[in-house]
């Protein structure tokens, strides 16, 4: 099986070209490899902006744009919205009874964080704890691996102590991560610090339009100490270079303009036209691509819909794992539990030949018909029909009547045009004590 | 309407006279005059115990019979089990937003908590914060009143001060509890110490049969100075006679076993064999109601499950409420929202009309039938059909196949055996248009 990555950004805004550096290039790599979902972590950028949420909704779908112009592929990524996935707030709170408050004082990615955001009504507790909600989204989608910069590797670290508490108290269910550390290399911004920043005003962005990256370019901080074409510049350290070197595939080029910067026969002005030639050819089909898709704002909703919905499924199999370890699953949650015993004892005999007719990979539940008595398969809410004399599986549209709110698993009783209150055991008993014996497993 | 209460137990084991004379003849009270709900908080247990999940189970089953037992109404009270409402741990996750490392650092209640349960591996974050998730306890069930003790007064004051944040950041959408603070009068456990407390071993539980209750009474502890029936002995701060105070309803008994005592002429066994047959007069028919409940297990859980469902309906009510003030309620969880959008303003003509005619309290969201064009009223997932021409309003059991996961709102398309795929909007449009203009309000 293919190994699973996640990453993900918060929603703060659209993306730049030190995002595309940092990590939206490898993604694209990553993508080939491995399985991999992306979260947009709306929640998480509550936490330090919980004041303004009322643009999450507008920077979602910018971040998801930015994500399909640069190639990632929704046929191959998951693009899944955090807050989309109540799951996530659930496993959140049972990993909080696995960190002490004293690891999270210590965590020295928050210390560094919380002194840049220099909170002036003090640090919310959602921020100072994002490490346990930021490794319930890495076990919950069952990460192997998530690609970090070296400044993110405390946050693994943490997921993977609490991981291993968990599976150490509760049972192997989860999945102890894996950082990848990588290419995360970091673009300086355009004025010369030490990463693009939103709130510094020092990016540009993939979908800006070719005017704002021509005059984003032609502002670009160079060498301060030159002033005249003929003063000979210095290339090491120069983000103009930089910046050329990363999206300049002309190496000839780059390095021509490098010897005669060095010696001065060359303005920072020509330097600079020629990046912008370079970027924009570099963004030229990232634009188109963005914008193609913007148009189209119905498919990029559905995508970040079906990438939503195929990640709360894998989110609630696994809660629903992670209930079950933690012994809250409980049997009470079924009405008529012990009505279930006796329709599962009655089942017993035939379990297995279910299971084996049952071509599906893994036929998770086997319901049972309160009324007429048929037994059916369950996975992820599908029904499909399971006729005893026949080997046929058909899928069938009905529905589910008595379900286990939080995980869909365990479905007993199906929609048969009659009220449950007429459900008849004796009878559901009978029908199924009526499967001819030819279909019993040979016990021991 | 009537007030709300929210009340409830971390469900440790069963319950005993401590919890009876604390809150639970309180609570039977209350259940006349207010809306009650009683939450067995089994994940706020989980915070000082999560290295032993595994008899939650057992416990809460416990609880509920002691509930019970003691004359809760299971018609006028909602026993809902905590975890069970998973919307509470999403609610927790946005109040952590609001309360900052510093606010709860402060916390007396949860200072002098953590003193006494001497945690030896530091302080879980879950216990450190559980404040927060009390706070989302009261809020999601909009309880204006919560009745607890003196030492729990900080904990409203949070929760006060969660809430009045909220509404002030988001919009007025939450309730601002406040504490009742009644006749919590504390029980002294049976060996004299200041409460019952099940580490201690110093409880009568309100199961408890005849010969434990008898042996119990029997050891407790007196006056300390008394060797002989002859010396005289101090009737303040007995627990004997505390309780002889509390469950004795012959007064003149208890006055003349207290004059006795202070002038030497009675034993502490005597004393106590008429404490015995008091308190077994009072919990006999607590103890046979027990039993019948506990003889009908699968009514209780019946009863423990109409009162989580029924919770648990407010809960996503509220979360849709928050996550609608909070702008979190992305309009592309509809994947079909253009189409909507286009189906809304058609059918903006009618809609007040329609809200007027239809004479349940708050008709929620109006549906319309994507194929037929019918017009109907959801609310908590049922659907109130919605005749045009007549005004007739009638429950139809049609499911909606359209329907917003988080909240059950909005529910936008109806099963009417018609593949959504099949969805004419042309159709539906032009069905609302026919809407005779009699139901159209007056505009302006």
């Amino acid at each position: 099986m293919a190994r699973r990555i996640l990453t993900g950004d918060r929603p703060t805004g659209p993306l730049h070209l030190g995002h595309y550096v940092g990590s939206l290039q490898n993604r694209v790599k990553l993508q080939n490899e491995y399985e991999t979902y992306v979260l947009i972590a709306d929640v998480q950028a509550l936490t330090d902006n919980f004041e303004h949420p009322e643009k999450l909704e507008a920077n979602i779908f910018e971040v998801a744009l930015d994500y399909l112009a640069v190639g990632l592929d929704p046929a191959k990524v998951r693009i899944v919205v955090q807050s989309m996935v109540p799951e996530l707030a659930e496993l959140t709170i049972y990993f909080m009874n696995l960190v002490t408050v004293a690891t999270l004082e210590r965590n020295p990615t928050v210390k560094e964080e919380i002194k840049q955001r220099n909170f002036t009504k003090g640090v919310p507790v959602g921020f100072w704890s994002y490490p346990i909600s930021q490794a319930a989204d890495i076990a919950i989608f069952k990460a192997d691996l998530v690609p970090v910069g070296e400044d993110q590797l405390p946050m693994i670290e943490q997921a993977r102590e609490i991981v291993r508490r968990f599976n150490r108290l509760y049972g192997k269910v989860l999945i102890e991560p894996r950082a990848m550390l990588g290419a995360m290399a970091r673009l300086p911004g355009t004025d010369g610090g030490a990463k693009m920043s939103k709130s510094i005003g020092n990016c540009i962005y993939l979908g800006d339009p070719p005017d704002v990256v021509r005059k984003r370019v032609m502002t670009m901080y160079t060498d301060p100490k030159r002033i005249h074409p003929t003063d000979p510049g210095t290339v090491e350290g120069n983000p103009v270079f930089t910046y050329h070197d990363v999206f300049n595939p002309d190496k000839a080029e780059v390095d021509e303009l490098k010897a005669r910067y060095r010696a001065g026969t060359v303005s920072d002005t020509e330097v600079k036209a020629r990046l912008y030639r370079a970027l924009n050819a570099f963004l030229e089909p990232i634009r188109a691509k963005r914008e193609a898709y913007a148009n189209r704002p119905d498919q990029v909703r559905q995508i970040i819909l079906d990438g939503t919905r195929k990640g709360r499924e894998l989110a609630q199999e696994t809660i629903a794992q992670v209930r079950n370890a933690m012994s809250i699953n409980y049997s009470f949650t079924h009405s008529r539990d012990r009505t279930m015993d006796r329709a599962r004892n009655a089942l017993s005999h035939v379990w297995k030949t279910v299971h084996e007719i049952m071509t599906v990979p893994s036929t998770g539940n086997i319901a049972i018909c309160w009324f007429c008595g048929a037994i059916r398969s369950l996975r992820n809410g599908k029904v499909r029909e399971f006729t005893v004399d026949g080997r046929n599986i058909r899928e069938v549209t009905t529905r589910p009547i008595f379900v286990d709110d939080e995980t869909s698993a365990n479905i007993i009783g199906f929609d048969c045009a009659v009220p449950d209150s007429n459900i008849d055991l004796d009878y559901i008993e009978s029908t199924i004590r009526g499967i001819p014996e030819a279909f019993y497993p040979s016990v021991d």
